[in-house]
């Protein structure tokens, strides 16, 4: 049905759209809240998609929440939602270390409290978490001592990052058998009024410039993401709708992994960003070009009330 | 007279091109000493060039100590050396600032005390030296206090370096018109037994993508380190040998500007890298063939003392 692409979704358009789906992936930021502050009847939207029979999960590639936090943060601004709906980075890297990698052993986290619990929960026990100042001279500092059973280094949002944590994830990162994860390649995280803080994609460049290797990153655009939901709820690609605010991480999901897509206006990427894509000729900035747009995913919810 | 490159110096040849210049710029770390050693009869070396009338410049992107720190430094293991024949990049970042970027206001400075000095001592005012610890939430961090007054962000070494230090970084960086510097993009130190700590480049690395901005880099292989020593002492590059351990940042700044060049084996780089890189068809790789090489600085004794 998707003849041309980055088409505006609306009218018979939606229900068209909606009933050749059995399942709804959103992203959070910037299409079902901003900040503290839900979008406007996107409650109602999620709300009525699950009356009409439709799974509906939450994909983010925020490292400093819980499932349980999120689902707490959903239902307290109206969203019908439980914690296994909810697939942030600090979960995933979880799974990922666990049922990727294997791992065997403790891990060196760069990252939040919520993603300590997160790796507990399935097992893996973190060490790294909170400040770590600097003391001494690079000598002591090349000869930190290191805990002998880390086997990966994982980079997620750490606002304690500091020279002496990207000191240590390069001595840990010596070892080749060391594996070495980020959650997400965000370099910036967009607050209100056109502000913006610096994201975890910021620290990963650091740690993978000292380490001189790549991580794995577990965060949307790859794949992995959208494999923990599928893998969990057997679901179907081509019957999945990928809804997201930013080209380069919730469009390439979802063209990347075969779902349909569309990109909703309420947060970073506009529709000139999509259309230049379209009409360049790079493979790569095709993928980041969605099927539909709304300006806002409440325009959605008159296909939901007919 | 240099028909062939990357050329094993020794006898005849070595007195020939000592012949062919009248100033010898000398990296230090690798090359005349490594850590607070000092490469076995470097000073010999460095104070017979100065008897045979040579002028002599020591050149590094180190940007932990002043000028006369190494002054200080070279004094103590022999070396017969004064203040303004160094040229680091806390110097070197704060002459371009004044001279290249025309300053006008203050600067803040992820950075070193020495930086802070050098800074100074130029009549610029640094922001921002010391630890910066985080509190609050990320809306306290995007409207962090700035000082109006500062018109660049300087990045250098610094041990205190902080997702704070990396936030108001980035809040100044949001203004086009304040300028960006960084000293050197170094991605490691190294250190005795293999070891080594993350270096300015991981800092700086993390700054510009915060900011999705790039760095004006003073430190080697950018000219700007030669051109500084060039316009205070008058040289002509034709009549300069630089001396380093590093193909990519010793050796490329040579072959930047015109200098002879010459890779000794006390440091980072080998032969065989030196050799791909000739064999390569790469233009770039090719500014990375030293046109000749010794095992230590010492061997070119014997041409002086003759």
């Amino acid at each position: 049905m998707a003849a041309s692409k980055c088409t505006s979704l609306s009218g018979a358009l939606t229900r068209q759209l909606l009933d050749s789906v059995d399942s709804v992936l959103f992203d959070c930021d910037g299409v079902i809240w901003r900040g503290d502050q839900a979008i406007p009847r996107a409650p109602e939207v999620i709300n009525s998609l699950k009356k009409n029979g439709k799974r509906v999960f939450f994909v983010t590639n925020n490292s400093t929440k819980t499932r349980q936090m999120y689902a707490d943060k959903l239902g307290k601004l109206g969203f019908d939602a439980t914690a296994d709906e909810v697939f942030g980075t600090a979960y995933c890297s979880a799974m990922y270390l666990k049922n990727v990698c294997k791992l065997d052993g403790k891990v060196y986290l760069i990252g939040s409290n919520a993603m300590k619990q997160e790796l507990e929960e399935v097992g893996i026990q973190p060490v790294g978490v909170g400040p770590d100042p600097i003391s001494g001279v690079q000598i002591d500092w090349a000869n930190v001592p290191l805990d002998k059973e880390v086997r990966a280094v994982l980079v997620g949002f750490d606002e304690h990052f500091s020279y002496m944590k990207l000191n240590r994830a390069l001595q840990y990162l010596c070892n080749p058998d060391c594996q070495f994860v980020g959650t997400n390649t965000d370099t910036r995280l967009p607050l209100e009024g056109g502000k913006a803080v610096p994201g975890t994609g910021c620290l990963l460049r650091a740690v993978e410039t000292a380490a001189q290797r790549q991580a794995q990153v577990v965060g949307k655009p790859s794949s992995f993401m959208f494999e923990c939901v599928a893998s969990q709820f057997d679901l179907d690609p081509q019957k999945c709708l990928m809804v997201g605010d930013r080209l380069d991480t919730d469009i390439m999901l979802g063209s990347n992994c075969g779902m349909k897509t569309l990109l909703t206006l309420t947060g970073v990427s506009t529709v000139a960003e999509a259309e230049a894509n379209l009409k360049s000729e790079c493979p790569h900035r095709q993928r980041m070009v969605p099927d539909y747009y709304v300006d806002s995913i409440a325009d959605i919810l008159p296909a939901l009330q007919a």
